[in-house]
């Protein structure tokens, strides 16, 4: 057991009264990402493959768009009151050439349009920032998108232990999985499996599923839009922005993926439903 | 329907085939709190209760520690390509002789410390921020804080028609529901039932508990023990930070809080497991 969990002493109560026992819970630290040195954010997350979450951050806020925008990736020096290096601090070199990101980035994503903080500033920012063309050429069948919770279910080892952790799959059309990630937060595990892709040289994520095990947020559509991702699904429910910039954006986005069932809230084209096997499933 | 919920036209694809339909979903709108006319924070919110939501953050951040530290709040005149007002911009006066917050407020909860950004230096930030007594003389029986997720779950009117969206509420140690609201970002809905309480002059929250509907993050413990609230409980997991943060302010935290379950992960003195009730509530 690494720094991805840790156990703390509890009190259990149940009808049957009350007893002491170590529990299993999922790490949360605070997490710096520099860029060229200067602090840029700091995010609470899970430790672990912080290389691919400061990437991937970096990927869907605009910054960077491939690895080779990326010169280095070090964790600082800087150390806790112990003298040991609390591994929380990362700096990434952009390589010569690429403009370091605006200091208030996160602000800036939903105010640059001219008619001040509303939805439709942040939609047209998504609009401003997305540097790949939608993908129409994917598509996938509706029996393939119900295996996929099963498949990140399967997939999630700090959920088994702690019940309490989000996590981020990418599939293929095909319904193959090639990567999971969990965290604390749902956008870190996002930008985690983002920033696993951009670094395998998958970027943009042409004919590429991103699963959630949780609900979809205008942000978590935001970073599926920047990586080029054409199809979101959501074990939960979205948000009226998360509908609006899948819309937009020309992004598949499926919510309540469960079962057999699933509602498809932008883009349905690219969900077919013509296999006799979904009803064999059911 | 007001701008708390939305219509979208989705398509439901089930074992029996596919439909259009309607449906609801949460709204998420981006909301910017100005202080003194100078913007401090950007953050994705479903409208409503904005007034609450931005005294609960100043509060929560420690700008603000009564309802008199704030003079005036006034939605900007900010208006959208169609000339309506956004009601996305809320600007809070500060009372003369009330310091304006620093503008980093948010890094800065993490980063005080000398140890660079880290666990301890978040426990650090909050301890040294809190302006409120631990609440020694609140207790509560196991048998009562069984009772609270039905009670939160029975006012959960946005989940009813849209199945998606954080709730967080305030009961007194009686089992007493004070406030319920709901939002897309579950720290929203904290900042919302806890500016609530300010402005009805009841922080610090001494003999009260703070119930939400999913995990306990470090965020949510800080911000409970910003307001003086001597116990948390959460329906899902805490975070190893969520622990340590109450641990350390001498506050209470409940997690898997379900039926008449619960896992006490600090400060399990507040609880009390006497009632022969609870048994015969199994």
């Amino acid at each position: 057991m690494g720094r991805v969990t840790a156990r703390r002493p509890i009190v259990r109560i149940t009808a049957d009264g009350e007893r002491t026992r170590p529990d299993t819970v999922a790490v949360e630290e605070p997490f710096e990402i520099r860029v060229n040195g200067t602090p840029l954010t700091v995010t609470m997350r899970t430790p672990g493959d912080d290389v691919d979450l400061a990437h991937g951050f970096l990927l869907t806020e605009g910054v960077i768009t491939s690895r080779e925008d990326v010169l280095t990736a070090r964790y600082c020096a800087g150390s806790d009151v112990d003298g040991m290096n609390t591994y929380n601090v990362l700096d990434i070199q952009l390589a010569p050439g690429v403009p370091g990101p605006d200091p208030s980035i996160t602000r800036n994503f939903y105010t640059t349009s001219s008619c001040g903080v509303c939805g439709k500033a942040a939609l047209d920012a998504v609009r401003l920032a997305s540097r790949f063309p939608t993908d129409t050429d994917a598509t996938i069948s509706a029996t393939t998108l119900a295996t996929l919770p099963d498949q990140l279910r399967d997939r999630q080892k700090v959920f088994d232990t702690t019940g309490g952790i989000h996590a981020a799959g990418l599939f293929t059309t095909d319904g193959e999985l090639l990567a999971v990630r969990e965290d604390v937060g749902r956008h870190n595990a996002v930008d985690k499996v983002i920033g696993w892709a951009l670094l395998a040289d998958r970027v943009p994520l042409t004919g590429c599923v991103l699963m959630v095990s949780g609900r979809a947020s205008f942000e978590l559509a935001q970073k599926a839009a920047m990586a080029g991702i054409p199809i979101l699904a959501a074990v939960s429910a979205p948000s009226s922005l998360a509908v609006d910039v899948a819309t937009e954006q020309g992004m598949t986005l499926i919510g309540f993926l469960r079962g057999n069932s699933m509602n498809v809230y932008a883009n349905a084209h690219r969900v077919t439903v013509d296999d006799p096997a979904l009803a064999a499933h059911r």
